[in-house]
Formats: structure tokens, sequence, C-alpha cells
């Protein structure tokens, strides 16, 4: 089950949004025509990002190595052709800026009186990026798994009136190779909590390994332990964004 | 409501599928790099189909011209941003021949011990052709809207096992212009509905105006009567795919 599901079936309304330029949102796909049709250059076409199979392995820290697991990795790997199905191209080249995403996700928010955003890797900053767009209708942040920019001190006022939420897997200095070094990621969102508790915000580093919690890979929300992970996230809610609610 | 949730509500399991290139399904994104990287002939590259609102606004059949409506017009087009938002560009010119698609859907019709496909507009036809792969889970095909391509005899024995139907909505000869011929598509699928009934299957054009069912749109299944419509079919269903279980 996923956790769009099980917090579903825990009473939490969810909404799954595709980011634009990705899956069920819209990309503009007219440079490519305009490239084909011969009015404009090759290399104004979008770098589309495509991970292979080998790639993903280490990115997502399945092993150390491609085809190598972890003795205690907690990502079903029986299964990761079911992952590897759901990989698709990357078109976030084609994104204007600022990314959509981010205006849309505040506004979903207020729509909805209120919304906790989560993000996960690519995504997994969103939701601090469009607290900053418009943090009216943002009542809790969640960022898992992914680099935290440096942000200007007033834009760390803004996020500290927000509980926030930040979650790492295991194994982060155990992959050979690969783009990602989730080190450098990690010591940035350490860096990013601190900053946010410094101006009296509530926020929160789970680190998973410290909390007693092994061998989870990016893809958590996908491990074998994937149930308890998201209950952590519920009860962090009800610890930190019902209970300022009810304040 | 979408007919997903609705069909889900009435007790039926459904599975709302992607087809391949499109949305949370993979393409293949590599002939873009190639080009980009110099490699390959800007010649090549996929013609992207993108859809404008104005032809989409013809092609839908939500008037005759764009920004104007029919009297009996079933299409809330006060929502017609919100059908914008769900427009994405077509990929499909980066599809390998076969269409990955149609073996996917008839494996899982296996997979699920026999279901029946549904298809709508560019897959409107999708259900045929992936009998055509595999009919052995195939319990119904349901194809609404489309073109209905010339078989060959024996194809048309393989549909002629399967209970089938096919729906086209209203106003077919009333647009002016755009790349769609509704009437020749129409024609096409009632030709393809009389042979399956000359080889003895059991096929069925609904053509709702000739059923008292006015002015519904392409997008039928948006349309305010989209679940009137979606009863016809669960009626439908039941009459002919799980009679013919019982049997």
């Amino acid at each position: 089950m996923g956790w769009n599901e099980y917090f579903v079936r825990k009473g939490r309304p969810v909404y799954l949004a595709d980011q634009s330029s990705r899956a069920r949102s819209g990309f503009d796909g007219s440079i490519i025509n305009a490239v084909r049709g011969g009015s404009v250059p090759p290399a104004q076409l979008p770098n589309v990002l495509i991970a292979s199979h080998q790639t993903a392995w280490t990115i997502f820290r399945f092993g150390p190595t491609f085809g190598q697991t972890f003795a205690d990795g907690q990502f079903p790997i029986e299964a990761v052709d079911e992952l590897y199905k759901q990989m698709i191209p990357d078109l976030n080249a084609t994104l204007p800026n600022p990314n959509p995403t981010l205006k849309n996700m505040a506004a979903l928010a207020v729509k909805l009186k209120g919304a906790v955003l989560m993000g996960h890797s690519e995504s997994g900053f969103f939701p601090e990026q469009a607290a900053l767009v418009d943090p009216s209708g943002v009542k809790g942040l969640i960022s898992i798994e992914m680099g935290c920019p440096e942000l200007q001190p007033a834009e760390i006022a803004t996020i500290a009136k927000i509980p926030t939420l930040v979650m790492f897997g295991d194994h982060l200095s155990d992959v050979q190779g690969g783009p990602a070094n989730w080190n450098s990621n990690y010591e940035s969102c350490n860096k990013f909590v601190q900053q946010v508790k410094d101006k009296g915000g509530d926020a929160e580093m789970m680190y998973l390994p410290k909390m007693g919690i092994k061998g989870n890979s990016h893809m958590l929300m996908q491990d074998r332990n994937s149930n308890q992970l998201a209950d952590l996230i519920l009860t962090w809610i009800d610890g930190h964004v019902e209970k300022k609610k009810a304040r």
C-alpha cells in the first residue's frame, strides 16, 4: 500500500499532485516541435533527465553498487522491476522560472483551508518553497530525502512560523559513485533545521538510523517498514500541527 | 466525480491505466537528448501533438466553433479551464510498434483473471487491439468515441467471441473545421459493429441521441449526465458480460 492510501485509511484527506512538467501535469513540448521544424537550434532542446536502472540503484541506496544490496536493506528488492516501471523521463528542463508547482501547491493549501505539504527527493523542498510563495494555507511542512538550499534570514523567519519535519533514511555514506551526495544533502538539511530552530521555529530532523530504524533506502515510502514511517509522520502531525491548531 | 470513482462506488474494481508514453507511464526520451547532442538530425524528433484550447473546443464538440456552445450541450463549460489543465502534450510519436500498451492491457486482464477493457478517444480501440494480442483475459470490450480501423475476417472472429459495446455522443456533424471527422469515425464503428454481429458476435452501438440522450460531447465522462451514461455501461456489463459468465 502506498502512503497516499495509508493516510486515507487513517482518516486524513490526501491530494497526490504530479509536479508541473511530469506525469499527469502538463509540460511545454513546443520547443521540441520548433527544433524539429528547424526554427530553433538543437542545442536549445531541454536536457531530458533519464535515470538508468543502474543509476537508480545507487542513487536510491538499494545497495553499495548495482546488483548488490545492504544486509539490513528495507527496500523489497524482489520488486525492483515494479519500481523501474514507475520511472519516467524528467522534463523539468522545460519548466519556466519560477516553477509553477510552488504557486500551485500554495494555492491548493489555501483552497483546502489549510494543508500539510509533503515532498520527497526532487520535490523534497517544494513544501518550503511553496510556503515562501504564500504561507497562509500551509499548516505544516514535511520534507524527505533532499538537499536544503541556503535561505535568506527573512525566509527562515517565514518557515519558523510553520511546524517543519525533515526525514532521512540510512546508508547515506555507503553507496559508491553516482551523482547524488547524500551526506552533503543531509548536512545541508541539518543546517536548515538548526536555522529554523534558532529563529524560534518548531523544526525536527528525523534521521532514522539515529532513532534505531535501520536500513531505509531513499524510496522509504516503498520500503518494507513504510507503514511504520507513515505512523511516525502521522504522530508528528498530531503532536505539532494539530496540537498547534488546538492551542 | 469521475467514472473511475463512480464505478468503485458501485462495487466494481477499477484499474485506471495511463497508456505507454503518456502521464505516469514512461516514454523514450533518448531521441531528444540525441538530437540535442548533435548525433541525430532534428527531423528525427518526435512530432509532439499539442492541442490548443481552441482546437480542443471543437474536437471535443463543446460547440460549433471556439467560444460558442450548443444549446443542449451537456459539457459543463464553466469548468472548461479545469479540463484544459488535464491536457498534456502527446508523446505517442515516441512509441515503438506495436504499442506496448496493447500487450500490457491484455496481460493485466489475464493477471486479474478476467477484465472488461474500456478505452476512449485516442485509446478507444485499444480494448479490441489488446484482445487481438491475447483475448484470454478479456471479458468485455467498451469503446467510446473513436475511429474503428478495418479488421481482417479472422480478427473480427476473435472479437465476436467477446461482448462489445461502442458509444458515441451527440453533434457529430455540428462542429466546424478541426482535424477530427466525427461522422466518418462513427460510420467506421457502425461498420465494425455490423461485422462483429455478422460473425455471430454480441456487439452493440449506443448512439446516444438515437436513444433520446441529447447534447453529449466527446468528453462524455465529464458531461453533466456522466453518471447516467456510467449506469448505461454498468447495466450493459451486467446484461452482457456477467450474464454470459453465469450461463
